[in-house]
This record gives structure tokens, sequence and C-alpha cells, in this order.
């Protein structure tokens, strides 16, 4: 009987983890130094392997990513500094084990260094926000250099230069400690009465690909996972792996969370890397949510499951909904090339047929291709 | 033991079913007459129920949609007419099904009518092909007519007005008996070195919603569901149900099967009805597939797993993969409406400013946004 229950399990595990992901992946060993610092600090610690085909003019591409996870670390009525200290000390150990896990390419969650205050619609969170060249660069900017990493920061933007507006950003920082550029959410938060749109608004840097010494990579922030016009543009200009840290809760889009970023990666053949934070953040003043419910002082449960989805419909497990985390991923980046080819969806996207499409659409006089049954006008009338 | 092999299932069923979809639907009680014939004729037959919320000024909007899912009746060796013969045959009784279960739109798998041929590249399968007006559409006439029952059904076409050329074609017949229009495949598969163009090219029949007396409803066929500009456009005028019939097999597709139609359905805020044909197809000439492996005389094995999936994230468990299949599925059309309102995908979808990139994108001199990493530079040289 036991056995039967083995049984049934390894079922679970094949149904969820093999046919829904394509493939069951390999998992990679990690540096000692990586699991002591994930046991000592209580982050889960996952690594997982894609492979693709070897081909005869291209060497293997293989990039090593790290995503990270987490909750805050502080009370949000700590005093700001107090908190954004603690999160820097939290994070420390967990970019630790990802550089000495030989991580090329390491991306945070959204708005990491600050607790997700907007659904408070109070001003005061926007303290937090920092110049590009501000002090959470400044911290991950040592570690990039120390471990030969690109980081990328996802922060709270104040744009001194354009009247100190706010931005939802992600600084990509290279593996020499520099700035590479940032690249600013484009589709803004507008769910029942959440909107972020008080805080920052629709960002103006296009669809930027950064070109690394590790691969191609692109940063869809948040919101913009649901946007597939975003993830193809993404793709249009080049990217091999899109980074889309999120800072989403459960109820609201948990039924969501294991679809979206495997759908960019199979239409866009490039590589998606979703991450959430974890747990649930209680702020000082209750605030109503527009649905009736009384006032209540948190938006929701983070739910973390970051997950990394391929080109060819695989992808790895999820980070548990409730830990702190890091999940490194192996992929060779000539699966996105090997995709195409064999799928030749882009060869097959009548791109002109859209452009034209949507040409017409946004025209306030737009009429819809609508053939109604003649018939139903007779019968109503 | 006993009741602990029964509370792993449970679990595996919530995480199936409910977990990853959502939220378990409520199943509908069917007329004796319909379980008769499934019992009869051996078909699986399912049913369940999607809700919307309450509104003020709008009564609810239940539609009840049928999918067939099913394997062809003879060998592909048998004569022609008696193939699409004894398909008629087979399908008969689960459209009655549908019908005395009140069914209102019922959708047919793609190429219901023959054998999925267009993997041997052979040209005689091409005799199957009818007019829009041809038997097919003749037969499944009746059915509407004594049903009150809108009925998709997805064809072979051979156009005589246009010099006999073939299309992919699904006819929309009414629920009047009349033909409302048609609606030809707009991505024409080519995945390895199969492709179907050299049976037929990309439609000219743009993207049409067929405004029927139970809904707003289009066809988006087979390899169309990989596109999301094309599940886009159909949302753009109006569907509020996307039927996407296909032929697709295990090994090729069956990873992305779960994710396609939910994502269209997410954030189209339309529901999506996937279809899918079921068995080996036997052919008698062998053919090879690129792969360098032997000839082979089937292309694989279709999978069925027929489902629907809704605008909040929710769909239906699977029809089986091994059976033929009549799934029935009551949708309030409402919840389209009452997801758009509260998830603001349209609002937030800045469409012009894709509309200005694909201008872009689809000119030979098009040049990607791609910020180098000014140090790499240095590196390489």
């Amino acid at each position: 009987m036991v056995r039967h229950v083995r049984t049934v399990l390894q079922e679970v595990n094949r149904l969820l983890t093999g046919l829904n992901c394509g493939k069951v992946l390999e998992t990679i060993a990690l540096p000692e130094s990586a699991t002591a610092l994930s046991m000592e600090h209580g982050f889960d610690l996952q690594a997982f392997c894609f492979h693709a085909d070897k081909e005869v003019l291209r060497e293997p591409r293989v990039v090593r990513v790290g995503l990270i996870q987490n909750s805050i670390a502080l009370p949000t009525t700590a005093h700001f500094i107090d908190q954004k200290k603690a999160i820097f000390e939290k994070v420390k150990p967990i970019v630790d084990a990802a550089g000495s896990s030989g991580v090329n390419i390491l991306c945070l969650q959204e708005f990491w260094m600050m607790p997700f205050g907007f659904s408070t619609r109070e001003k005061k969170w926007c303290e937090f926000a920092e110049p590009v060249d501000g002090e959470s660069t400044e911290f991950l900017r040592s570690f990039a250099l120390k471990y030969n990493m690109v980081i990328i920061s996802p922060i709270l933007e104040r744009d001194m230069n354009h009247g100190e507006i706010i931005w939802n950003t992600a600084v990509v920082i290279g593996n020499h400690g520099n700035i590479i550029g940032i690249h600013r959410k484009n589709h803004v938060t507008r769910v029942g009465d959440f909107t972020e749109s008080t805080y920052y608004m629709e960002g103006n840097t296009g669809h930027p690909v950064f070109e690394t010494e590790f691969g191609k990579i692109a940063i869809n922030i948040c919101y913009g996972r649901h946007h597939p016009l975003n993830c193809l543009t993404f793709g249009l200009n080049g990217a091999e792996i899109v980074f889309n840290p999120c800072a989403t809760v459960g109820g609201l889009t948990e039924a969501m969370w294991p679809i979206e970023a495997r759908y960019a990666a199979i239409t866009n053949s490039y590589f998606v890397a979703a991450i959430n934070r974890v747990g649930t953040e209680i702020f000082p003043n209750p605030f109503t949510s527009g649905d009736g419910k009384p006032a209540h002082t948190d938006l929701g449960y983070f739910y973390g499951s970051s997950y990394v989805s391929a080109p060819d419909a695989s992808c790895t497990p999820s980070l548990s909904r409730n830990s702190d985390g890091l999940l490194i991923t192996d992929m060779d980046l000539n699966l996105c090339r090997q995709f195409k080819d064999k799928w030749c969806f882009r060869m097959t996207a009548r791109y002109e047929l859209y452009a034209e499409t949507l040409a017409k659409y946004v025209k306030p006089d737009f009429e819809p291709q609508v053939i109604r049954d003649p018939l139903l006008h007779k019968r109503s009338s």
C-alpha cells in the first residue's frame, strides 16, 4: 500500500512537472558555499538546467541565470532607512550565493528595495524612490564587480533631471559594475480600484534589449506580462531572455501565473524568468479596495513561485509560495534560434497585416469586422 | 491506507483542476437522452458551468457551447466516399447528444470530415475538399435547423469561383440552417519539415466576428493559436467566444496545449474553446519527417484533450486523450465585459505605440532597439 501511494505521488509529479511542463529538467549541483549560505540564512535554493541541440557552426552559449524572491525584512512601521538597510542585509547572502554559484545574470523582484506600499494610496512611500545611480545601485554594483555578474535591479526611481518625477524602473548593472541602461515599465497596473498610476506613469524607454557579455536581455516589469504586444516587442528587438520581476498577490493572479511566462516564451522564442515577492505586508493605516468589503491593512499574499520558462514549452518547477529563495537556471541560448527555425512563428506571423489592422484600430472611427447573421435581424424586427 | 490514497488523489485533483485552473467548476446535469447516446455510441460526455457576477442593467447571457472531438471512422485506405460517410455516421449521435442537451453553439474539430492526410505530401487527399455549401454543410444544416443550434464546421474547402483552389475554412452555419459566413485560417502551419502550404495558403478573410443569436463568435483555426496578434485581433473585433479547432499531435504540441487557449482567454477577455482530434491515423505510403528518422506511416498521436478557458483564468478539465467526446459548457458572456472592466487590459494596452512599432518593424531597414554594454565593446577589441 505504501508502494501504491508512492506510485500515485510519482504520477502526480509526472503530471505536474512532466506532462504539463514538457519535460522534467535536470538539477544542477551547486558549490557548498552556496548551500551553506542557504542553510544559514534560511532561503530556498534550487537549480535546474535547460539543454539545446548541439550545432555545427555555433558553440553552445550556456548562461547561468539567478532569480531572487524575498519578503521584506522589517515592519512597514520601522524607520524607512532601517527598512531599506534590513532588506539590503537580507538580500546580501542570497546575492552572495548567486555569485559564488557562478551566476552570470541575476535579477531581483519588482521594487525589491522597499515594501509594496502602493495599495495604501499614501504618498509617503515615494520617499523610498532613488535616482538610477542611488544607493540600491551602489549596493549591487559591488556584487556585480566582485562576481563578474550582470544584475537587474528593479527600483522605484526618482528622475531628478525631469522634475523629480517617479518611475517604475529596472536598472541594468553590467558585470564590470557600470550602469548599462534602464527600462521603465511600459504598462501601468490598473486592476479593480488598484492603480499605481498615481505613483508613476507609463514608461518612456520603449522596449530596449540590453546586449551584455552573457546574452541579449530585456525586462518586462510585472503587469506587462498580461500584454501580448509588449512581450512580442521585446522579442522583435532580439531578446533572448526576458526577465519579468513582479509583485503580485494570490486570489488576484495566481491562476494566471503558470500561464503567462510560458506563453511568452513559446510564442516569442525566448526564455522568460518570472519573479514574484513573498509574504504579507501589513501597513499602518487601513485602506479599502472598492469591493464593498471592510478596510484592511494588507494588499494580499505575495505568493513567490518564481520560475523560468523556455521556448520549447518546458519550464522549471517554481520556488515555494512562502520562502525567500534563489532559483538558478542554466540555459543554452542557442535554443532560441533553434526554436525559431523549427516553429517559424516569425516567418508565419504576417506582421504587415497586423501593422495595418492596428493602425486602423487606434483611429476613433474604427469599425470592427463583424458579420451579422441576416436572419438575426429579421427575427428581432 | 485506502483513505490516505484517496486524500492524495483529492490533492492531485485540486492541484490539477483547482489551483492550476483558478477554481473547480460545477458540473451540469444533462438529459438522459444525451447520456444514453454517449453510452450507446461510446463517446465521452462532460459538462461544466462558468459563472459571472449578476449585473444591474444586463440580464445574464448564458450560452451553452458544445465541442466535439473524434477519431476517424475507417482506415485511410477505404474508398473516400465510404470514409466520409463513416465519419458522418460516427459524428451524428454526438451532434444529436449536443442538440438534445440544448447546446446553442457547436464546433467540430479541424478537417472533421476527412483524415489528416497533409503530412503525406500526397495530393490525393485534396479530393476530400468541398465547396462551402457542399455535403458536409448540407449534413450539418439539418441538425442546425432541428436543434436551433449554430454549428461551426471546419472543412477543407475548394473555392470553385477562384480557380478551384483549396482553403482551410470554417463554415459558420446559423441556427436557422443558413450559412452566416466563412473564415479561412490566417496562419499556415510550418513546423520542422511539415507545412500545409502545399495544400492551402494564408487565409484572405481577415478576423471576422460572427454575430449570432447566441453571442459574438470567431474561429481561430489550429496553428493560429501560437500567434498572439491573431488572438488579439479577434478580440479587437469584439469576439466573446473564440473557437480553436485543431489537429495536433503529442510530442509536438502537448506541452503547449494547456497554455495557449488560457493565455488568449485571459489577455483578450473572451472565452476560448480548444478542440483537438483523437487517435493515430495510418496512411498507405510511408513518408519521412526531415528528422533523419526512418520513414513512417503516421504523423503522431492526436491527443484530444479539448477544453474551454475563461477570461478569469479558470478552465474546464480536458476531455480525454483517447476517446471521442462531447464537452458541453455553460458560460455567461457577461463575464467578458466584467473582466475587461476589472483588469483594464485594453485601456492599458497602448495600441498606438505598437501600431507605430509594427509599422517600423515590417520595413526592411528596421533596426532593433538594442543598448550595447559599452564595456563589452572595449573588452572584445
